[in-house]
């Protein structure tokens, strides 16, 4: 697959600055530099490496020095020469593809002690979700002589969301939010009503694996744009910029506050980068804005995308399941009114109508949301100082990327062993989920995503358990690059 | 279109009976009871009829009366000669086919005085459902500390549901039964996973219109299977064999107990038949037994459609949204267990998991379900006698076809007006659905589906006002034959 992912040989420099403290050659040290940026998720398979004279001036290294590093790439199967398309990204000779399966939990062994780490879902916050209970139960009995079917969303919960944006600055009316079963539901129906099988959606890498997974199992084409594994400022212009000028894709898919797994928020300005690119190529942009209620500190955030999209042309997607709880099936699209029309259609003939009782529950806890959210956050961030405190001691090489939010930690070890691990970790008491589920191409199998919702003890019980089961798998020579890798 | 429909000179025979008492020339009778056999849905568009001498025979008449009906088809554009095809049934001149566009409705005027029996949703069972509600309110507190998330569904729920196929006769565990959103999910989920676009579906003709239009709506093709409109045996063999042995339909829907709109029940012979053409065709069956608690008379049924599927290959599909509510979103897929679990990664691709709150007020409803279901039907019956009095008096040309079972009675007006009454109806304070939306080729305009859940004086209140709406359609020129007769 040759995607249209064509960094400049500044960007490529960028990705992988701080390559030359490599001992050995220095054409041996810049190829391994090319290479985990492969393996982590920064450069996509399928990029198109820029020419040896570009690269070796952006970097002020010589000709020769690249043209071995490309030669030793291609030797082991990094890179591939294709006619017209220069040096391509190839996905190396141990590459894993996922076999793309959702993880249906069977249900967990009470005997057994294990700690089970692969979703970020949180508990329920008890007090307000009884008090929203209760009056949402006598709203509903207001509703007994009705059908029960709001395929749209009860009117009261497409207001108050509504007017959620509204406060943020984004101009909407309740016939541009559509409610849904939660945040994935929006996804899929945007999903389905924007593109075609085989069209390419753009995506972040590492992104959220049930998407990508939807993405697959519809047919069509996930196209990665990898991130910086810092949290500064990991969306790169000049990848978006090719990602959304060269790759004809119909759509986006991106997470701005907060990203998932990487916990990263996107400035304004590249938001606004990325509905101007959006206006430019066509390629309608979705957010998932699920975790943005979900700073790790309290600060003020961007705007949300929507404000940057002056024509209403994008998707953007919340969800209750993140400040609420996901045992409420609450989501929402806002888009323009028009496709939130199409979307109703998709919907009801998908499922008729939501949950009427969760949806009253929702019109409930609207006042008290960001109350919720900021009791979540309180806790996101005493797991998050707990676990770098503990891998700081237990596990001082590996690399704890500081979340600006959302409910996960992406850690990044010392080697790409995660996919291992993972096989290995019921055995040491602990589910954990590899990089590799959050990459397009089956790369970062050197990053772990680790959840901040479990309750603080179990965090701290399971960390060690992680520990374990990373170095089980370094000392093992046996890969485990098979499909199933949470049996 | 050419169907692999093909009655045979004696299916036809049967299908336009008693067309010999018909005023004017034999061949203009045999014609216009044809054509009327086309507009009430019992002959499906691109059907081939039989060779004029075997239909002479089995009628009785001359082959030249056959020759005349067949060519007056022909002139007036019922009729197409294809080569190798024979008479192929047509949609006519006037053939209106609807835009397929789910009526998401407007929230009701509250100051209009206006009578909705567009839908067959009922009211809730207060009593029975405020009881559930606390007792599932005090389970889910048991749940607070989980993550909310049951893709499959909650446990007990799903061994309440097994529980009741093994109570009808029929073995299934717990791992054969995916909760779902409703039965609309359920077909939605089962659809997508055992067809593909283009494939034909089997339907029955009159059918369920949010099937229809989910099957369009996927790109795939209905593939009609008319009924006999009378509910004694209105599943005719000769038609169901064809369908299967010709049509090369992936899967067929089939609404066993009861049918929607008509009401019919099929018996035993008949589901023996159907599984035993889906054995030999390969085609596989679903079907929805949302309403199969909801017989009219108390009465022993016959055992459900998975009794007579050995293999377990077909997928049934059921709802609490008759017998309970619709605003409570609970429905579910019965099939073998690997179908069930890829269904399961399906749902949870689409919208993750079930409202647990709902699901655990299913859990307790489901000991009451056989008496929510009584009281119901009991509420049917009544509403059933008021409506067949009141149009005994008031249209007394009008046939109204007593309902076996179900929500829904199935009118047969004396002339094909039903599109232009309902485009009228809300004038005159009541909104109708036409039969046309029941059948997927734009016929039986000569049908219209009048709901027998609303409340008992709204349900006497809408009688006079569809007939005026009829009545005015009957006395104007102007075909309403455009999309969009919900407006």
């Amino acid at each position: 697959m040759v995607s249209s992912v064509r960094p400049s040989a500044t960007a490529l420099a960028q990705m992988i600055g701080g390559w030359q403290g490599r001992p050995g050659p220095a054409y041996r040290g810049l190829a391994a530099a090319i290479r985990q940026s492969v393996l982590d998720g920064r450069l996509a398979i399928g990029a198109r490496l820029p020419a040896e004279r570009e690269l070796s001036r952006a970097l002020g290294v010589s000709r020769t020095t690249v043209a071995g590093a490309y030669s030793a790439l291609r030797d082991d199967g990094w890179l591939a020469s294709r006619r017209g398309s220069g040096s391509v990204v190839t996905a190396g000779s141990g590459s894993f593809y996922d076999s793309g399966l959702v993880p249906v939990r069977r249900p967990a062994d009470p005997e057994a002690d294990i700690i089970d780490l692969t979703t970020a879902g949180r508990a329920a916050p008890d007090d307000l979700l009884d008090a929203a209970i209760d009056r949402a139960v006598d709203r509903m009995r207001g509703l007994y002589r009705t059908d029960g079917y709001f395929p749209l969303g009860v009117p009261e919960l497409r207001e108050a969301i509504a007017a959620r944006y509204v406060a943020a600055g984004v101009e909407t009316s309740a016939d541009q939010i559509l409610v849904t079963n939660g945040a994935q539901h929006g996804f899929s129906l945007a999903l389905g009503d924007l593109t075609h099988a085989l069209d390419r959606v753009i995506v972040e890498s590492p992104t959220y694996p049930m998407a990508l997974d939807l993405i697959r199992h519809t047919g069509r084409v996930p196209s990665p744009v990898g991130l910086l594994p810092d949290n500064d400022q990991p969306w790169m212009h000049d990848l978006l910029r090719s990602a959304f000028r060269q790759s004809a894709a119909s759509t986006a898919f991106l997470m701005p506050d907060f990203q998932n797994p990487t916990g990263a928020l996107m400035d304004a300005e590249t938001r606004a980068l990325v509905m101007q690119l959006s206006e430019e190529s066509g390629t309608v942009v979705m957010v998932d804005e699920s975790f943005r209620l979900m700073a790790l500190e309290e600060r003020t955030l961007p705007p949300p995308m929507s404000y940057f999209d002056a024509r209403n042309s994008g998707v953007s997607i919340g969800s209750l399941s993140k400040p609420v709880w996901g045992g409420l099936r609450i989501g929402w699209v806002r888009a323009g009114s028009a496709v939130v029309g199409r979307l109703g259609v998709a919907r009801a003939l998908g499922d008729m109508s939501g949950p009427l009782l969760d949806q009253l529950i929702a019109v409930e806890m609207m006042p008290d949301l960001d109350a919720a959210a900021r009791r979540q956050a309180a806790r996101m961030r005493e797991n998050f100082d707990v676990l770098r405190a503990a891998l700081a001691q237990q596990a001082p090489s590996w690399e704890v990327i500081r979340p600006a939010g959302g409910a996960t930690v992406w850690v990044r070890l010392p080697q790409a062993v995660a996919t291992d691990a993972a096989r290995l970790a019921p055995r040491h008491g602990v589910l954990i989920v590899p990089g590799t589920r959050f990459g397009p191409d089956g790369t970062m199998d050197n990053y772990l995503r680790i959840p901040l919702t479990p309750q603080t003890e179990r965090l701290r019980a399971a960390i060690p358990r992680i520990v374990t089961a990373v170095q089980a798998a370094e000392a093992t020579d046996v890969p485990a690059r098979v499909a199933g890798w949470l049996t």
